[in-house]
């Protein structure tokens, strides 16, 4: 079985063309991209990245840089699994989530990319193989734009191919949210897919008062209308709101995704593959939330994260996650008819500029 | 208000006299220690520190010295609440958890620091003020001691004071447990106090067999039987083992300890100061903890916690565990008759040696 022979970790400051803003993470001015190549001994590659929305990527790079080397190299590059008990228990004491568990999702990533391309594979036929058209969602983070300019953002969506867009709520007043929705639903028209996204702004009972000022417009989800900590108080809200409540992007395990699932505290379980701990407990969670009758829908990374939705048979909508990383990737997804197209390349089939990476090393 | 002018970090590797291990984390030569010193615009310092067993600590170097000054200097150094909450919420997407926590709570211990040297009172009243005294027991990490090193370290802790003992468990067969626990009891005589420690190695229903085996040995505490991640199954084990079992050093923030106490998933908490998040979530910790009539104890950085435990009336055992660092501090923590002493000096009253650190720069 061939070893992991190197690993090269890479550090960016990926800028945005336009500042964006959620109800929790106030401006945001660029991502941070953190970026693992692995080569094994017959010299197949396999990459790996995770992002953040501004902060913890210097943390995350050291990690990758200091840390897993010493447990990595050498080792069998097919036993993922090994090595993901290896790392998250070798790294626990201080990790155990934050920047530990997105470091470990790169990795793990970039031992899915390796395995799936020594077998000449494309990731979603090696995981499962369900569907590569995969439904798909804009995901907008425009909490603060006006009216005007959320419109317009939607044209250019629905220009771009796309059946479904998810914007932002959690303005200071309510009655300034539900005026939004109401407009979009009017733009968009009846029965077109529209989620809303609260990143953690009310208290449950706050939620549960949103969810029904909302219900009117028919939204597809509400997402994240209380902070991840609170799984009591978001059972309440799926309960007691009347919507479908999606959340996933803030837990880190799948141990936290069992806990907030036998809760009753979600609808749509929203892991992210770059921070849940990589494809390996993603794959998890799809087939936890399948165990548990409930779809799957995914958060940020859409060029991996289309395959693990064409995988599996719960797959609902990949949402689709524009941080600016496209520039640097050299045929980026596909959208059509408002589905996104798991590639045939082998592996996840994502190529990085790393010419172009270079000029934004952080 | 003084404002927050300046801060440092040091990053540092603090060899062990002696290979520890337990039943999770291996063997462990050398401690990691992150130190955090800030100077207010009057020009007082305060200082705080967490500590890695061997892993994670350029993550949290990084998070100090990249993500923190930007966010902390400038800012009103007496508002520890608010700089909380703009520190979790600012690192929040990476973080929430792991390095980030870790790296916080340094930040808060110093910002306390920094408050009660201000005003010339030891943290042991400024929060509260209720014992000085607080009963202590030497924590060992002797898994893989032979029994008479095992015994010889207890004699050795014996003379140095302790008056309570925790030893590790979780060997390959619980029949080696039981056999070590047994001759720690008839060594340490009825009724002394003795803690046990699994260090997350078993299932719950492991755990509930391994609890009734040490029942006639009679433990104070059974400590850490699952992973922290299973927390309905530790409320078994509480349930259904017949022994109080403490857990905390693996969680991360005051809503763990909400989840794990209002499931009935503890019966000592056990907080770290130096990971839950500092001081702030501490308190608030310890003050959960009487709400649901439960004794609060702590895990680590004892000469720190001294204070937090002084200064509230259900506090428990502290935790002294030696990893090396009494080296570097000028007047290590004072054990009388099973006690250790809060200082009466300004802060926490630790004085480290910085010059002494030098040499152990990582
Ligand atoms: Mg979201
Ligand atoms: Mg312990």
């Amino acid at each position: 079985m061939p070893r992991i022979a190197a690993i090269e970790a890479g550090y960016y400051r990926v800028p945005l063309e336009t500042t964006l803003s959620d109800s929790t993470h106030g401006d945001m001015l660029a991502f941070e991209l953190n970026t693992l190549r692995l080569r094994d001994t017959d010299g197949v590659e396999g990459v790996g990245y995770t992002y953040t929305c501004g902060r913890n990527g210097a943390a995350i790079g050291a990690i990758l840089q200091r840390d897993l080397p010493e447990q990595v190299i050498g080792q069998e590059a097919d036993r993922i699994e090994a090595l993901w008990q290896k790392v998250w228990w070798g790294q626990h004491y201080g990790g155990r989530g934050g920047p530990t568990v997105l470091a470990q999702s790169a990795l793990d990533i970039a031992l899915w990319d390796l395995k799936a391309r020594r077998l000449g594979q494309p990731l979603w036929t090696l995981l499962g193989g369900h569907d590569p058209r995969v439904p798909c969602y804009a995901g907008g983070i425009d909490l603060e734009f006006p009216l005007d300019k959320l419109l317009r953002q939607t044209d250019d969506n629905l220009a771009k191919g796309f059946r479904a867009i998810k914007m932002k709520v959690g303005r200071k007043r309510l009655a300034e949210d539900v005026e939004r929705v109401r407009a979009m639903r009017e733009h968009l028209g009846e029965g077109f897919p529209l989620m809303l996204d609260a990143n953690m702004k009310w208290t449950a009972d706050e939620a549960i008062r949103a969810a029904h000022a909302f219900q009117p417009h028919d939204p597809v989800w509400l997402e994240e209308p209380v902070i991840p900590d609170d799984m009591p108080g978001q059972a309440r809200v799926v309960r007691e709101g009347g919507l479908p409540i999606a959340a996933g992007e803030n837990l880190r395990t799948l141990w936290d995704f069992r806990q907030l699932i036998a809760l009753g505290g979600v609808t749509f379980p929203e892991p992210d593959v770059t921070n849940c701990g990589g494809v390996t407990p993603f794959m998890k969670i799809a087939h936890l939330a399948e165990a548990f009758n409930l779809p799957v829908t995914s958060h940020g990374a859409h060029d991996v994260t289309v395959h693990l939705l064409a995988a599996v048979p719960n797959r609902s909508y990949l949402e689709a996650h524009g941080f600016g990383l496209d520039r640097y990737i050299a045929e980026p997804l596909r959208i059509e008819a408002g589905c996104a197209i798991a590639s045939d390349r082998p592996g996840h089939g994502i190529t990085f500029d790393w010419q172009g990476l270079d000029t934004i090393r952080a």
